[in-house]
């Protein structure tokens, strides 16, 4: 591998999440689909927030909460989406650099505003998401910046840039960039309605080119179109290079071809708010990737960083997650 | 008393607060007073955004926070203050009517911004802050509502209005709307720099016409230029008719003339982020005096109130305060 300027490049939705609290009643009054991730437009949105408690903003998006994820353990990470010039653009540009982030996007004046995700946790934890995408619908190839692509380690991308044409090409145009530039790319297939909507193209791509998979549980039965996980794991294993598959509570599993390596969870006093558990653990992963950690070390700072995030509300770290694993002797 | 719409109607700056840390080096390096609010411009703000960590936005401002403690005991609160139409206006309208807070103020477009205070969290918990008042420097006399402040027990103050001869004006006018319909006059002194810009017209007001006066140590030594807690006590005493004085670690004391009543502090496992506390604290005290609980028990849902709000970041409950003083056994 050649000489990097970061660890990880992430490519993704540049979100500030509005998080509140409401029962399970409030989901199923609404017709929200627990658990899952859903695009709505202003009217959608403004009638469940309406609906809603009070609520906090804290900055989110899938890929970017991975990159703040990976700064946190001391990685050099890197992140690229649009913000437009609004308030909540300028929270989450704030944000991101303030975690160490390298993001330099233009904000864009007088269009559609900065990408929001109204998220509603249950009393259980569990967190159910509804996206208004604005400026992210402009988000295709021209954002792209093929400096940072091709200097970074791994190229990490959401599996929800599907959802768009645009955004599919930018991600096709990424892959390309750091193939070529003898990088490595990671997909996480974010959602299990999501790969519900690209089941065929995510498999293409995965036995293309992708060279680390990142999926729950659901998403990769989904993904297989199996209720089986050991049947999934088994297909995931001839499709991919390596593959990562969480369990929540029953742990994770990291395939590499005929070898996978079981990993624990960490304790945890309360689950307050699962928002952005899949990105942290990713992110501790792919930190300890880049530092060739090897598998088993790789996937304990994933459970250590996905605890931490689980156990308060937002998908950011707050506290410094080298200083956490140091202290649980995981680094 | 005649009967009444609201327990509680409270006057003061619609805020949405910017939460993040840092040590008390940055405090130092920006020249800001540890545990002071300081109104500050936009480019004093951009200023102390820029070089601080990531944050967490949460709706704030110190009467809004005691209403929407009233309402979380159970109470019947109503908030004035003015709002910007844009994104923080929504964000605060939401969030205090979402607390079940009558807020019915039109949104302001085309002018300042919505009020926001960046806080700096020292690792000690204590909070510093900086606040841009933006379209707040708009309250005045003819944002009130008369038949709110005829129709509630109490009209609660902020000493911060009093930084603004428009507000200041506003204040008089709702105290003096209140005395001529029998209710009572609340006010809460805000801050040790407050009482400092102010402290003649405070006194004045107080011996004239306030019925509670909320203080904190600081404050109330600030007002009578002593360093003795126990003088000032004395004083304010023969000042108001009711005095309660907060005291940190050391609990308050409910001062009624020629008795006073001494309450302790509710255990804290830690204390993340005091943003809120003597706000929490009037809130506690207030619902009980509305309901005529009598000053021991009103004191204890003061630091039962004011407890849950340091253990976490925001000034905004995060658990019904109803639920966990009757767990508590104090309701």
């Amino acid at each position: 591998m050649s000489t990097s300027d970061y660890d990880v490049v992430a490519i993704g939705n540049a979100i500030v999440d509005i998080i509140g609290r409401c029962d399970d009643a409030y989901l199923a009054r609404h017709g929200c689909a627990k658990g899952s991730m859903s695009l709505v437009d202003a009217a959608r949105m403004a009638a469940l927030y309406d609906g809603m408690g009070p609520a906090t903003e804290i900055s989110g998006g899938s890929a970017a909460n991975t990159a703040v994820g990976v700064a946190s353990f001391g990685g050099r990470a890197a992140f690229i989406g649009k913000v437009a010039d609004d308030e909540f653009g300028r929270i989450f540009a704030h944000d991101i650099k303030a975690s160490k982030v390298a993001f330099d996007a233009k904000p864009v004046a007088g269009g559609n505003p900065t990408s929001r995700s109204l998220i509603l946790v249950t009393p259980d934890g569990e967190r159910t998401m509804n996206t208004l995408l604005g400026i992210s619908t402009e988000l295709d190839d021209t954002a792209l910046d093929p400096t940072k692509i091709e200097r970074s380690k791994v190229v990490y991308l959401e599996g929800y840039l599907f959802d768009r044409p645009e955004a599919k090409r930018a991600f096709e145009k990424a892959s390309a960039l750091a193939r070529k530039a003898g990088r490595q790319v990671a997909l996480t297939l974010s959602d299990g309605f999501c790969v519900d909507r690209h089941r065929a193209e995510f498999l293409t791509l995965i036995r293309s080119g992708v060279d680390i998979v990142f999926a729950n549980e659901n998403e990769i039965k989904s993904l297989y179109e199996t209720e089986s996980f050991d049947d999934a794991a088994r297909r995931i294993s001839q499709d991919a290079r390596l593959a990562v598959l969480t369990r929540s509570a029953k742990g994770s599993l990291v395939i590499d071809g005929e070898n996978s390596t079981t990993i624990g969870i960490e304790p945890v006093a309360k689950v307050v708010d699962t928002t952005g558990a899949g990105d942290l653990y990713a992110a501790g992963f792919l930190y300890g990737f880049t530092q060739g950690l090897g598998h088993a070390k790789s996937g304990r700072l994933a459970a250590i960083a996905a605890a931490e995030i689980i156990s308060h509300t937002g998908a950011r770290p707050e506290v410094p997650l080298a200083d956490l694993a140091r202290k649980k002797g995981a680094l």
